[in-house]
């Protein structure tokens, strides 16, 4: 049976026990309405033996102003009995003003990697990720936390910060997991209407035909782009179709083994991303001409 | 013998295995040049048969574009020899490449309270302070860290990370250590010329009169401004002289017992800065006229 905390202190209490018996943390952050990808995070640390503690908090920190914190799905008793199922030794439902007391005014300012793809649109997200996640490494004292490459970019920047900050904690990237059409899964494709669900599925389909393109023998990114853009349909805004390295996410024009197309949309009102390596493919090919 | 360590892995080896002896860690970080006020920081953390560290870093990122980055006193075989003789177990001269990696940028963000006092002044400082301090303690694992009121603000924005970030550390005041005239150390004091001195010292005089004017029943901090103010000598250009709580530096109106003067100055280029409680005087005026 796992443990279901919301009090601070209860939390470092029962950290302490699970330390003075030999056992490391993993933690996995989250925002709650868990998925199969959350889950898997859980498991992997689960599998590695570790005390797993999974927290579930929408941060306010990294939400704008006209985002949708308030509507953002809280759904508790779901969330614990998934996370125990997945293997979670205790599910922590932090306090806002335990995170942030009223006086509080520190936060982690992150650089250059911040301020492209998702923050062009949204300045603040970040930020607010950061600095809810240092505090959450700082409260849990983890050997390991678990993160999704479906959100690589922030991803990047927890590892930047964990360098940067020398935090000791070690950072796991997880895949993206997918529903069985492909769409990478998220808490919020709950808000999406039936009729557009094949309109969601423009971002992984663009990145299958640049794995393809690339595989075929196609390394010019902005060649890529060309053919991505020209059938991408109507009724799905693009924000962005972005080809970068995957450490200091800068653009780059062919495709190597640190590349990865990144897409961000909006279809009516939901946010969708998406990215994944295009080299993987490329792998693939040259060993199948190999051997 | 203390040890003198350039490397951050032969430093980590030595706090691990000072660790695996017991030993908890104290930490007193510098910029070098060292005078009396640092020496009273390792004498108190060697007091709590702590295992002392020295860092002596002048760390760029707190000084602006103008500022005397260049320029600041570096004096490392004596700045060695002091912090041995007053306890150090320990003396670090981390390396700049180590502190800030080339694709370091993450940094941290203080809130209101640094943006008044020596903050209006110097927009960057006390986030380039923080960060490296973070980054430092992140590194040490220290159980206590030690910091002069002197620099009260800083002290008070590094007692609001550690509380906002959770930070599993105890940050120590020690009070400010005075030149036999009553001139607050300062590593930036060497910069004054002899003709000089006596201006240096309005600011301690300042606070005195202030402390007497309290002492005496005087607790109207408009009031006691205007005489301060009054006696204020040309040739010293006042920055700010404010009257502010000890804990959120916000503006106060009388005389309470959280209630500490701030003064900043420039003399001929040089930067002047001092603070002390006003309550103190009134709490030994209150004990003196029961006695």
């Amino acid at each position: 049976m796992s443990n279901r905390i919301t009090d601070l202190e209860q939390l470092k209490t029962l950290l302490d026990k699970a330390r003075s018996r030999g056992r490391n943390i993993g933690f996995v952050p989250t925002m709650g309405y868990l998925h199969d990808g959350h889950l898997s995070l859980i498991r992997t640390s689960a599998s590695l033996h570790l005390f797993t503690v999974v927290s579930i908090f929408v941060n306010p920190l990294q939400f704008g102003p006209n985002e949708d914190y308030d509507a953002y799905p809280r759904t508790e008793d779901r969330d614990f009995a998934l996370a125990q199922n997945a293997g979670a030794d205790l599910v922590w439902f932090p306090r806002k003003q335990d995170i942030y007391a009223s006086q509080s005014e520190t936060t982690v300012l992150p650089g250059s990697l911040a301020h492209k793809l998702c923050g062009l649109s949204r300045p603040a997200f970040f930020g607010g990720i950061a600095t809810v996640v240092l505090k959450l490494f700082n409260i849990m004292g983890p050997c390991h936390s678990f993160f999704g490459e479906k959100d690589y970019q922030q991803l990047t920047i927890l590892r930047r910060m964990v360098l940067d900050f020398f935090v000791p904690v070690k950072i796991v990237a997880c895949p993206t997991v997918r529903e069985a059409d492909g769409l990478a899964m998220s808490s919020r494709n709950v808000h999406l209407k039936p009729k557009d669900r094949h309109l969601a599925l423009s971002l992984i389909r663009s990145i299958n035909m640049a794995q393809e393109m690339a595989r075929a023998g196609q390394l010019s990114c902005s060649q890529i782009r060309h053919s991505l853009i020209e059938q991408w349909p109507a009724g799905i805004e693009l924000d962005y179709m972005d080809f970068r390295d995957d450490t200091q996410l800068a653009n780059v024009e062919r495709v190597e083994p640190s590349t990865r197309l990144f897409v961000g949309a909006w279809l009516n009102g939901v946010r969708l991303i998406d990215n994944a390596s295009l080299w993987m493919q490329q792998t693939t090919r040259l060993q199948d001409s190999l051997s």
